[in-house]
């Protein structure tokens, strides 16, 4: 088991879905993206809150094995976002983004977290992600996510950041854009002629497909009666996926296939609760059972 | 193996999508349905063209098992449709619908006919579907497939024939609006207390969800680097499932869940090319190994 280094955004979200809402809880993308993956490695998480982050906010984090070396606390507000889901949660209304604390942020790797052999660079400014790639002493295996805003914003940032990556993953409206092209099949070749050797797309409702040179890997999503919030579904995915991999002797397809599942599984019970509720509750015969329904949904007999 | 009797349309169509056009080419729901069901198992059609419907044109169901016993021809033109698909092939416009015999026709089910076992109602009239049902005696198991147009045009007489119809298979669109519900798991839980004990959900490049009252199958679709015409696609994929089962000594969950396998390979096969092409010029082999392919995406090794 290798520790996994991850970047990103710690954020207070409020949230307003279908079945109720819940103001100013811990969220944010490296925030789900740990918690996930400490349940299958140990997690170094590098961030920034504000001085309003507090001893009962730092919780999520506890009894974990979530590295807290690179967070850093800075005077001011913490990122604050505030969002509101359609009745069918597919559609998504954002009714603030206060970057505060983060607007500044600048990515310090500790001495203890610069040997790190995985790396996952959650969703922030590309010329970031690629100051943390200069700070790491030549990690086995990195892997990212990205979003529209710097897709357009920031392509050539990105484009270069891409080239020492190994997997993407993202959702299918950011590898459409990302490539320019609407089928996920070309678009995948496309962003793998970017620079990673595999792209990771995640459809939402619609399940996974992954595809490396080989060929794709898919697997439908699981039919959940009662989605309660989707937020962080993405980022807990990338914890489950890339938490198993690191818990893993080699990558093999076959590994990497399972840690598809792992990701699904962990961003199909995150969904079921406000924020992190469920996962903040999970225990490890949760995701196995959770594994287990994917092949029970999925698995079917030879001809 | 026991005969499956389907009623439905024969058509002429005409197809332009970004790989090309077609025009007047065979098609209609139920020949797509015969044509790929006929790899299955016997097939016996009952449907109506015109006298425009020359030898020609009947080259599509020789040298397969297909009953063409009620095939009515008469005076006046075939079924006739047009359409024409956006560029990611999600989005179709219909050019013309010219019902001509197909306005006028009443199902009459041969005598030869009416102890068939299985039967498949395609999207036809739903009073139509249920003058069918009235003719055969006590089949033992019958499916369904329906459309937007008579869902809201004809609600009563579709929940009347949904009573005595066992599998409904239909797309995502037609089951939210049949349901009321844009969840496909509720709507799922819905459409089966109208009646039938399992509802087949076809959801384009994302697959196809099965539910009955055990639980779910899935499958995501398979990705395919051409698509170059989807129509026919949906029939084409009950034509695979339906003969499948038809094949199959008794229905086991097991058994329904390589049919809705056998319906997607046979589906993903037919939209790589126009019309009925592909399916035309299918080998056994050819099914086999898309049925591999299905497999080889989907499968993944237990934890």
């Amino acid at each position: 088991m290798r520790p996994v280094l991850t970047v990103g955004s710690v954020a207070f979200d409020s949230v307003k879905t279908p079945s109720g809402e819940v103001s100013r809880v811990v969220g944010g993308a490296a925030t789900f993206f740990s918690v996930a993956a400490s349940f299958f490695a140990g997690v170094r998480l590098v961030a920034v809150v504000g001085d309003d982050f507090g001893e009962m906010e730092m919780k999520v984090f506890g009894g974990r094995d979530i590295d807290l070396a690179g967070l850093q606390r800075v005077s001011g507000e913490t990122f604050r976002w505030k969002g509101e889901y359609g009745n069918d949660l597919n559609s998504r209304e954002t009714i603030y983004t206060h970057l505060n604390v983060f607007e500044e942020f600048r990515p310090h790797i500790p001495d203890t977290f610069r040997t790190s052999p995985i790396v996952f660079l959650a969703n922030i400014h590309p010329a970031l992600q690629l100051e943390v790639l200069e700070q790491v002493q030549e990690p086995e295996f990195v892997a990212l996510d990205t979003m529209n805003y710097w897709i357009e914003g920031a392509p050539d940032e990105l484009k270069t950041v891409l080239q020492r990556v190994d997997v993407v993953v993202i959702n299918d409206e950011e590898a459409r854009l990302l490539s320019g092209e609407s089928s996920l099949v070309k678009a995948s070749r496309i962003i793998r002629q970017m620079g990673p050797s595999r792209v990771v797309i995640k459809r939402g409702e619609h399940g996974v497909l992954m595809a490396d040179r080989d060929g794709y890997f898919a697997t439908p999503g699981l039919p959940i009666e009662n989605v309660v919030d989707p937020t962080g579904a993405g980022d807990t995915f990338a914890g489950g996926f890339i938490g198993y991999l690191a818990s893993s002797e080699t990558f093999t397809d076959d590994v990497y296939r399972q840690a598809v599942i792992c990701g699904s599984a962990m961003a199909s019970l995150s969904v079921e609760d406000f924020g992190l509720s469920r996962l903040l509750s999970l225990a490890d015969e949760d995701i196995r059972e959770r594994f287990d329904s994917f092949r029970h949904l999925t698995s079917f007999e030879q001809l």
